[in-house]
């Protein structure tokens, strides 16, 4: 359920033999916007347009197509991004500064605007209240379109993202799209997003490869009135956090959602570090595919953080719950018990370095052949 | 061929079931000796006992078991791999700090030094002059034992090594032990060793995750006479360029040599960050595997290099000599042609940045299923 004065729509203009390509997201007044980009020093030509309309600070609408992503495209995708967001002002009857453009797909393809140019035309008319909607229409190789929605105070807060593999995000992530009734100046709605990326989006990694086209917005048309910002802030990490473990679980290939935990790092972004390398590390990503309890694997990928500060004799490690290591040696263990406990869904991995008290988790997910299957035959041109 | 003066000999001594588990090399005189080892955090026990050997710049030996790496076993660990050495002194006639002690294979279980001390017994009767028995009694999963020779002015070079996953050495690699006849003081040998490892088995990798016991040694026992340092050197790293190609092309599952070749970045340092990030992306490894010319993604794993200077409008890139990418955009090509092309045994990926002078290779493989099943199911206790 959408919060107050947001709606959505999606069809297909043709990019895609019959799915739902393209999503509109509208907001029936100006809400404040916030928004943040991919690192990727290549990013899509709608990277390049939304730093230029995030701006502003207002948005009324976001269109996003699937199937190509105006990546690799030059000046031409560029002027391709601005006529996609003029065809989504004229049908809304806006500005095409207040429309943010996302497009998801295939990289080095022309965007074909004219399709997108046609295809939304009237879609006003299907603009409707399930954000679930608006998911499908911007799903790749995702197994189901995802949104979630969560109340605070008197407003709502609607999530509804995308992305499933080349995803390691370090600013934003994939396309994910947050809406909210509440109130709350451009200024203040960027710090909340900011803050709630940093532990939630930013430390999620399906594969170490960060996509050229993450965006993260926030669209907040105040139809609610004022929250509380703490307690807003509290809600929208929270969602943002189960939508990552949602995405990390929907990684290409996944059958499970690793979750790993550092503690007791030098300082946060240490623990950082260090349970990226676990998270990101093929042998771990296996193991936990796997379900083989090969605690050795975990130690190693502590281990190659070279610049990190690690006592191998203070260092402790849990699979699930179960100490597998004490002071870097391995313990003995049931290794049958720790063996049934990892062909769970979501495989918890727990690392005391005991060296300081920076606190981390990552997200991420098994490495298994439908990984190496969906990447060796991905439509390519 | 060994050079003159060395021998080698491998048996099984009961840690596999019946392949060859136990390894001796050994110089018929003190040879000068250099070594560099993993920077991992937690080197296994015969890493801490041979950065204390090597100090020494002497060696008679190499012993070497797989099956069991004696990591993250603590002060047992240690104690374990001295008793090895012990071992192979007295059966050679030296003293045990003259003797380099290499294990790999699983982590966290303890070394069978009883197996090791009783099969060590009666090795120098079995001594000869063939690299491939040694390299043969290292093997863990690789698909073939590794050695080759070259000749400088009147002195031998032989590369004997193994390794295929948990690779990416960052200040040595795998087992890889190089033995020569010319003469070499300690300090020029160790100089020698690090010019060539850093633009060869430093530029490797075939999953990212560093192993805890990379060593790599050289031993020069003189016996050919003096040669000019600068011939041996520029041998001494072709043969190392060939080994980590060989160890590349023979990675877990691999079924491609990929090289990436990095020209025009801001400095080396920077060329190297990039030449890895690219062979070792998930996608371009998938990519190659699926023989799919999905330039973008090429793209992509330069850009996600975000500390390195970047400018999208000067990239461009090729695959196998066929450009792909003409300032940062996707150019077109002959799709069949590069696809057939990427079918070959050894793929070329080369990117201009057009920033700088700063040049540097990488060495990969491609990511098959053949990976995944081999680690999902390793021998774990």
């Amino acid at each position: 359920m959408f919060p107050r004065g947001f709606r959505c729509a999606s069809r297909n203009v043709g990019l895609k033999p019959s799915a739902r390509d393209l999503t509109l997201f509208a907001s029936d007044v100006d809400a404040t916007a916030a928004a943040v980009f991919t690192r990727n020093h290549f990013p899509g030509a709608p990277i390049i347009l939304g730093r230029e309309t995030i701006k502003g600070g207002v948005l009324r609408a976001i269109i996003a197509n699937s199937k190509v992503s105006n990546v690799a495209t030059g000046l031409r995708g560029v002027e391709h991004a601005r006529r996609m967001a003029a065809a989504a002002a004229a049908e809304l009857g806006t500005s095409p500064d207040r429309v943010l453009v996302s497009s998801t797909g295939v990289i080095g393809v022309p965007l074909p605007i004219e399709k997108i140019e046609a295809g939304v035309v009237g879609m006003t008319a299907d603009l409707q209240s399930d954000p679930l909607v608006g998911a499908e229409g911007i799903m790749t190789t995702d197994t189901h379109p995802k949104a979630l929605s969560a109340s605070v105070g008197n407003a709502t807060i609607t999530w509804v993202a995308k992305g499933s593999g080349m995803i390691e995000p370090n600013m934003a992530t994939m396309l994910s799209y947050i809406f909210t009734d509440a109130a709350f100046d451009a200024s203040t709605l960027d710090q909340l997003l900011r803050s709630a990326v940093a532990t939630t989006f930013n430390r999620l990694s399906v594969d170490t490869d960060t996509s050229t086209s993450d965006t993260c917005a926030i669209l907040a048309n105040g139809l609610a009135g004022t929250v509380e910002a703490s307690a807003f802030l509290a809600v929208l990490t929270a969602g943002c956090r189960r939508m990552t473990e949602t995405l990390a679980r929907d990684g290409e290939g996944a059958e499970h959602l690793v979750r790993v935990t550092v503690r007791g790092a030098l300082n946060e972004g240490e623990a950082q570090v260090v349970a990226k390398s676990i998270v990101n590390s093929p042998l771990v990503k296996t193991m936990v595919h796997g379900a083989d309890p090969n605690v050795g694997r975990l130690l190693m990928a502590v281990g190659k953080c070279f610049d990190c500060t690690i006592h191998p004799g203070s260092t402790d490690a849990w699979i699930n719950g179960f100490q597998v290591v004490g002071h870097g040696e391995r313990l003995p263990f049931d290794d049958a018990v720790v063996r049934e406990t990892l062909s769970r869904e979501v495989v918890d991995l727990t690392v005391e370095l005991g060296v300081g008290s920076g606190d981390a988790v990552a997200y991420g997910c098994d490495l298994t052949k439908g990984y190496v299957d969906e990447n060796a035959s991905y439509y390519s041109s």
